[in-house]
């Protein structure tokens, strides 16, 4: 038995293959105008789960199903354990009309790496695991990177499955109609290293024309649901001075969280999703319901950053005479990666002769929930003008394949490699 | 055979009828909240249509239906026709959660009215017609007052019934479906004089405790659609220097239409309706569509404000590098209404021992379209804090009453009346 180096290893990524499967799932949910829409658990995330499935198996991995139905394929080292496993994952959900790569790429990826070592007739020293996690997105459920969280002991199992959907369906009900409710207990895998190969969905990587990002931390993630109880009143007979318009204290919220953003150095607010009641032409809203994803690379900018909104609604409140409630839907606070990991990145890119460059990821990844128990790492690639969660998300083959390469050299580099057939 | 004056009349209004009335049409579309809705032709519409159709039918009305769904029922006068008649008419459709009385309320104090006739056993000399116009909210159809302006001969017939409604389904469908398609042709019932007795909707007869309103002018009402068109990125990972955010945009339109609002003397402005594409909560809007409701009592400030509307619409555009589209959905000039009518309706109310006042309508109401045809007048009584298009919407019975006997004074003294059995 000879341990495999990045310098003798004679594992290759099939390219080809590689690409082919991230254009097959990517048409998995895919609608007419070139979008798709792959929301946690839905029938077009089962129809995707059961294309990996079966990649999975061709490639001979043992796959395990968690009760929140994680997808694990595993590739057994010199033992028949998942003992001080390596874990490359990531997720193949969407948001609606999402792009290709995001989850997709990293998880296609991890699979490609096990596909090198059986193509190679290698068997590694420690056991791969090619993870998929479940509801990464958070879009149909919250909070989102569930799976991860669930994975890793953030939550209880029966919480998650008693989440309500935003279509008003029980994740459990959901996870049980597709038949992924599986019964493998999590921390049977648990990893001891974890790495995520991830488009950057941010501008930085393509626009100074960076081949790798290697990350170094993640930003901290606070997602508020927020209703305002107004008056419904007659749009053409009341005064201002008379009405309270919860969709007017709406606008003056989203107005006043894009100055927030611009006042601060790192932080980001979105309000993308916003319903009007009773949502008619001419009454005053009586109800406005809206989210707020506030991120900051820093802790204690996102705690002042929420504590300035609630100082805000407050005011607004008195102001506008309206009633303001705030949810909390989900709250993680900034990672900061393995440091010996990231150097690993940064090494295999210098051999492999890409620039690279440590960055920040502004998206949640389910690599933060991991760095909460093994250490963990996250590769970037460019994504073509910062794009994402948009039909339009665009990395070249080259660049993907680029950072395929990475993680192959990372990940066989830490999982040692025999000549042994399988 | 002797002409009635409100002198010598013996006509009196059924009060406890009317209130019952009033009391069984509010409950025809009630959720267990308290609000109704009968969005015009849903199935609660049919309901209330076929609940009044009876009602006219048990005082022996000639019943009409016109081929958009109005309902006419028809006292004839001295000859078996509509010449020279009196009409006094509202509707019976709702918003969505509304309150018991706008429309209703003067639907059935027309039919009071004929009511009157029927048990002091009279014959009016000149025809008189209650009518029931379709669609006057305009939540689900658009435009609104969409009954009285077809009578009125403002829209084509396949024009209205090309209508698409807010649930996808056109208002032909609608119309048939629910049986309400008639075949009068409504230039039959074209009538000299048109009555509209309804809730104020505003908080003025009832701030100043008045008990009858006597309306001058009806304000002109702009309506319009604005889809603003973005681009769908990462909320986690976009700057805002290079987010092209929809709902940021239409945001800032809130709030700049109420400073509009409050820097004009009478403009109202209104948001009631908005929609987030892709609506998710990780997602910066890529779309966002809304409507606008715009009144003023004089012409030339109206244009004014749909003018600075624009401008700051061309702004933004380029500020925010959005799209922006903006169709008119209705637009209406301001209404003066017919001065001896309402001189006739002071009088009465001063006869009757009730204060009055001149008051501008701030809604919309099908009288608005009469007076394009004829000699028309609204009298209003008080709505409790100005509230409607709420289920909190509330006049008093006495208050609602007192509308009714001034109603009836003026229709009786302009109808005439003979002795003789019907």
């Amino acid at each position: 038995m000879s341990v495999g180096t990045p310098g003798n290893t004679r594992l290759e990524i099939d390219e080809t293959l590689l690409l082919k499967q991230i254009e097959l799932l990517g048409k998995v949910g895919i609608d007419p105008s070139g979008g798709r829409t792959r929301l946690a658990l839905s029938e077009q995330d089962k129809m995707a789960r059961d294309l990996l499935q079966q990649w999975m198996k061709e490639l001979a991995l043992d796959v395990k199903i968690d009760p929140l139905g994680n997808i694990f394929g595993i590739l057994y080292g010199e033992g028949d354990s998942c003992a001080n496993a390596l874990m490359i994952g990531s997720h193949i959900d969407t948001v609606i009309n999402a792009g290709p790569l995001d989850g997709v790429y990293g998880v296609l990826s991890g699979l490609a790496v096990a596909r090198a070592f059986r193509e190679a007739g290698m068997r590694p020293i420690r056991p791969l695991i090619v993870a998929a996690f479940t509801n990464e997105e958070g879009v149909r459920f919250q909070p989102d990177m569930m799976g991860s969280l669930f994975f890793t002991g953030g939550i209880f199992l029966d919480d998650a499955l008693a989440a309500k959907g935003s279509d008003g369906v029980l994740l459990g009900d959901a996870l049980r109609r597709i038949g992924y409710a599986g019964g493998t207990d999590p921390s049977l895998v648990l990893p001891a290293e974890y790495l995520e190969l991830h488009v950057e969905q941010g501008p930085v990587l393509d626009s100074i024309k960076i081949d790798i990002g290697v990350v170094e931390h993640l930003q901290g993630i606070s997602w508020k649901q927020i209703e305002i109880s107004g008056t419904a009143n007659h749009a053409g007979t009341t005064p201002v001075s008379m009405r309270h318009d919860a969709g007017y204290a709406a606008a003056k919220i989203i107005v006043f969280l894009r100055e927030l953003a611009c006042a601060s150095e790192n932080t980001r607010t979105t309000v993308g999703s916003l319903r009007f009641l009773p949502d008619a032409i001419n009454v005053i809203p009586s109800k406005a319901v809206f989210t707020v994803d506030m991120r900051d690379p820093d802790e204690g900018r996102l705690v002042d950053g929420e504590e300035k909104l609630l100082a805000f609604l407050r005011e607004l409140q008195m102001e506008e005479g309206v009633g303001i409630s705030v949810e909390t839907l989900a709250r993680f606070k900034p990672v900061r990666f393995d440091s010996e990991l990231a150097a690993a990145v940064e090494d295999a890119a210098r051999i492999r002769g890409f620039s690279s460059m440590r960055i920040v990821s502004g998206a949640g990844h389910d690599a933060q929930m991991l760095a909460r128990v093994c250490k963990a790492a996250m590769i970037f690639v460019p994504s073509q003008d910062g794009i994402s969660h948009n039909p339009a998300e665009h990395t070249t083959d080259e660049q993907l394949l680029r950072g395929a390469r990475v993680l192959l050299d990372v990940a066989s580099e830490r999982l040692g490699h025999t000549g042994s057939s399988l």
